[in-house]
């Protein structure tokens, strides 16, 4: 059985050391081929190596552990885009939280998530996976309420991580309990709803 | 192995004929404690039967099928206390939600969440089961929305299901995906940040 790419080669990370980023994405792509054929506890660096088509010292070189990897490519397919700083608080929280929508709508990655959550229960290392793919994934969520309060644009006691729990919560939700994705311009309903939860009486004003 | 009872006798529903509510309550918590050693799949009547001390035959009287059964269950597992119309949108939308962070914070309760998203994945019995639950979680949430918006509490085109998507969504985010649940305090917070969301100018004056 194959799997469409969920990882292009740009989107792999550099660490320090200079690395194959094509072979990076190859091993994990097999990853997340193999976790979803297997489950999170099942999947082993020797079926990932065979998914992948390389040795296993070829992944141990590169990550000592299987919890290594998969918290490699939990963040390799989490890294969001650039979000860039639009100097609007509505522009910036969209481009942090489109992403989480698109990988939502993913059918590979989003097949996933049932049971990386069922299994993160009794598991202690796949719970840390999740954190990291959790953590990752709302970053830049928490960076576009932070510069929109340094701006004065929204009051002053918010609370960025409650403000993203909302956003991305409806995200999560949506897809895993109502069986729902949201695209862009839902996307787009949610973040003017979340920022008129915290503008100023000015910015609402300016936004009207 | 046994569990603290999650539902008491007075928490089950009437249907039509007359029944033994502390029969049905004793069923429930054994398909609740069934499901939890054994998974939704794993389940049987006749392990739930065993559970309850009945026979199957009470068990089957009541409910037709294993479905019936979970549906039933997860109906009075999440029937929300009698939410008070009190006028107020932001107490009324705090006694609708507060049920639903109290379900994630029972342990027993939060135990079956990821088995079942998992399940659901792949049987379609319990994909019905988990959105007859959504669906009696949210019902009071978006009733205290529109009786807000016919007292023109708040903007008029504020859509219900996408304010509930976001408040439901933080709960079960935090629950599922961050590992934290959110006590009553935390939940007015939350409940608070959406009110401001939608409410019209008048309405946010009072407030503040």
């Amino acid at each position: 059985m194959t799997t469409a790419p969920v990882v292009s080669t740009r989107t792999t990370q550099r660490r320090g050391r200079p690395r194959d980023d094509r072979l990076d994405a190859t091993i994990v792509n097999a990853t997340i081929a193999e976790v979803g054929a297997k489950g999170w506890g099942g999947a082993t660096i020797e079926g990932i190596a065979a998914r992948a088509g390389v040795g296993r010292g070829t992944i141990y070189r590169r990550w000592p552990s299987k919890t290594e990897l998969f918290q490699y490519a939990a963040a390799a397919v989490t890294r969001p885009v650039e979000a860039p700083d639009t100097g609007s608080f509505v522009d910036d929280l969209f481009s942090a939280v489109l992403p989480i929508a698109d990988m939502l709508t993913q059918p590979d990655l989003a097949a996933l998530l049932p049971s990386l959550l069922a299994e993160a229960a009794n598991d202690a290392s796949i719970r840390q996976t999740l954190r990291t793919f959790v953590a990752r994934s709302r970053q830049q969520a928490i960076e576009a309420v932070e510069r929109a309060r340094r701006r004065g644009d929204i009051v002053q006691s918010t609370d960025a991580e409650t403000l993203v729990d909302m956003l991305a919560g409806a995200l999560v939700y949506r897809r895993l309990l109502l069986g729902e994705t949201t695209d862009a311009a839902a996307v787009r309903v949610l973040v003017r709803q979340a920022v008129q939860s915290c503008s100023t009486s000015e910015a609402i004003e300016e936004n009207s």
